[in-house]
């Protein structure tokens, strides 16, 4: 008899599908009224604060400071810029009256303003405003700070998580006397992501930087993070970028060097936004839900108590562990077998099912979400070892992204567009060029198919591919 | 000689000069180029970080999850609320166009939207939008959420931290099945946050609900917390609201019921902002700078080396006491006695400084921020009694803040408002009456001298006074 799934989709049927699916019936997100935009449920929000929490240690420590700056930015202040940046990004909101008035029966908007407002599509302006005031001397360099806030982008096609028009992110802004500090800082920040990336969220992705034309308007230097998804396309993690003297200009942040001169600052950004849910539910998932490494998940351990006379017993258990891991107790009033495919569906490592028969034995029935497999654990077995079940949990999700990356990624080293774009008519696949030279050369025509340029790695491989 | 302070405003000569320049000394904020916008920097904001991470704790523990909804609303949802809610506020920022074109040389708004989307100025009506699907039946309530975000509502004149355009919050929302839950709920918020004010913030403010004209439009109950500032102004610190039916009717908040029939949820909602800052400020400040309670204090201890071979020695002294308070070496190149009076004015509450007579006597040279003495202390004697000294600061701000209301609250029984009038000439006081009815007579003209009626203590008592 097939294997019946969770999840009414599968995958390798339609992956799009499947994706808003996992999201759905993991109680991740809703589509909001809003259009374009999204409510970010308990469950989803909850795997977001322990992402935000992991990294903003990391931020921490890596000496940055984190403030808040304002959410609208005059006008005027995208004038300076859309003459100094090429490939300047036009799709905003803006703000133009601010007063709701009522005529004929219909609220409409009132109070036009003299300058109208734009809501940040990114801070780079409104940041570099602030440090050209705060950097006047060598003295006060590097500044280096960061801020968690929500950002819009007018977007016209969205998804869940990947693509929305109001998306919540972390971004790092960061000056600097010397372009060697400067260009030193956005290697740590790409390597905090990078190591993140690896030991908090199972994600072994390609470590490189962008060519020229895919870099970020205004970079000299666009490192990125590049993940392959289950269905074969490519995915930009997050992204750290050199931003030379090209932002210090636009927003005039000078300052008087060791020497008396009067010098530009030396800027960097760095960033990674609500988009990594979608890219753990899309790397991670399978036919029966999203599946979680254990740094995020929101609950490691979900007890279901199948009689109300085994609550205490329960109780225990979650007194045994709850020191270890993130233990939660449900004894909503629902049928157990319905919960724990809730819990399927929603990724948690370890499901524990617990009936009179288990209060007997002193024992422990777990399904481990990577197999399904329901096992009989002696409740003493369990407790000492939780810790590294949760373990072969994180190994077993790193091995199978690591293959992932490995399988979905061809060689093409001296084939045409054309054999390539072939190669990839029944199934995306990751393709990897040895020559720069050869990669530049395919670029524009691989361009037409859809297949896009992601990244020169670390060892000078450039990998082309489809992505979101 | 008269004692000199570490500000030029002395309170008792300006006080709102006072405040701006507290606040510009502390290096907490700067006024942002965006109109009646803040920069929060990061001393400021890591004072904020503090604060919600007690309060997240806390309304977690309250049986609340976090969730994210959008920053924009569709203006059709205000057209609702407009007719079901008395007092419905107007300024609000609205975004009308999608696009920044070039015309004529300059950056233009283009794409004009159908419907034109709102900034939410707080977010019944969105929440409230998603509360009317998730609510079906009895079974899916309570709903308990919360959510830190960004809020825009425009604002004539502003003030830092007090009165911004834009400012950060946590929103509480919550439907229940029952009125008595769902008061019972927001007398919990209510309790919630008196006891954070009380324990984390040495804010001792006076607990009660606002009378029926200064409540939140829609709500039954507006419970308030008002504390009283330095200079005798009442400020309003947070609010819990219990809104009866008032916005399921709006939103469509129905559920089936125990027994079958379909009735609207009785809902909550509880916050506090960024004004707290402000409130800080005004109630622990002196004319040398902010006091900040140990529990947000971003550095309980400072320790300033006066030359470079004394570091080691200070290392030393951390590493004593880093288990039990947040410590910082301030090794920067600046005069010491310079870095000394920037802590004064930052509100450290012990700032050390080292130098080779300490090392040699291996003491410590420690000014208590709340009385500016310089003690010598063996280093034995400040590493055990660290905790002890950060105690003795947090009382003292405690009693300070209780003899504060005390000495500003005065008793006006039988008193025409004239006469109160008269009585706060020279010096704001908050005004006390005890009997409602009194109070109630009162209240108009009092309104007409800008003394307002605060609320309505636990104890049946009428508070009045100039508020901010």
């Amino acid at each position: 008899m097939e294997r019946r799934y969770a999840l009414k989709t599968r995958m390798e049927d339609d992956f799009s599908k499947w994706y808003l699916e996992a999201i759905d019936s993991a109680d991740l997100a809703d589509q909001a009224i809003t259009r374009g935009c999204m409510v970010i449920k308990p469950y989803g929000y909850s795997i977001w604060e322990n992402i935000q929490s992991i990294l903003d240690q990391e931020i921490k420590n890596t000496g940055h400071e984190n403030c808040y700056f304002p959410l609208l930015i005059p006008l005027d202040l995208f004038d300076k810029e859309s003459k100094h940046v090429d490939g300047f990004a036009k799709e905003m909101a803006v703000v133009t009256h601010h007063r709701l008035e009522v005529t004929n029966g219909k609220l409409v908007p009132s109070g036009p303003l003299e300058t109208p407002l734009v809501i940040r599509p990114t801070s780079e302006l409104i940041i570099g405003e602030s440090f050209s005031k705060w950097a006047q001397s060598y003295r006060d360099l590097p500044i280096m700070i960061n801020q968690w806030c929500n950002i819009v982008r007018w977007e016209m096609r969205t998804r869940m998580f990947l693509r929305t028009m109001e998306f919540l992110w972390q971004e790092g802004h960061t000056a600097h006397e010397t372009p060697e500090e400067a260009i030193a800082e956005s290697r740590t920040t790409h390597e905090m992501y990078y190591n993140i990336l690896q030991k908090h969220l199972c994600l072994h992705g390609i470590k490189g930087i962008k060519p020229d034309h895919e870099k970020f308007p205004g970079a000299v230097t666009t490192h990125t993070i590049e993940l392959c998804m289950q269905d074969g396309k490519a995915l930009q993690a997050c992204t750290s970028h050199y931003l030379g003297t090209n932002f210090a200009k636009a927003n005039n942040i000078q300052f008087q060097s060791r020497t008396g001169s009067l010098e530009y600052a030396h800027t960097t950004s760095f960033g990674i936004t609500t988009r990594i849910v979608g890219a753990i539910v899309m790397s991670h998932g399978d036919n029966d839900g999203i599946n979680l490494p254990t740094s995020i998940a929101p609950y490691h351990v979900v007890i279901i108590p199948m009689q109300n006379d085994v609550l205490e017993y329960c109780q225990k258990i979650k007194e045994n562990i709850s020191k270890v891991c993130r233990v939660h107790i449900d004894a909503k009033d629902k049928k157990s077998s319905h919960k724990r495919w809730d819990y399927v569906r929603k990724g948690v490592p370890i499901i524990c099912e617990i009936g009179r028969k288990e209060v007997e034995s002193c024992s422990i029935s777990a399904t481990f979400r990577l197999n399904l497999e329901k096992n009989t654990i002696s409740l003493d077995e369990f407790s000492n070892n939780i810790t590294s079940y949760l373990k072969q949990h994180d190994s077993e999700l790193s091995r199978r992204n690591i293959e992932l990356h490995k399988t979905k990624m061809i060689q093409c080293d001296g084939l045409s567009s054309k054999q390539i774009h072939e190669l990839l008519a029944n199934e995306n696949k990751l393709i990897s060029i040895s020559a720069e030279k050869e990669a530049e050369s395919l670029c524009a025509t691989l361009d037409q198919y859809g297949i896009t340029w992601r990244c020169i790695s670390q060892d000078g491989i450039s990998v082309f591919g489809k992505s979101y």
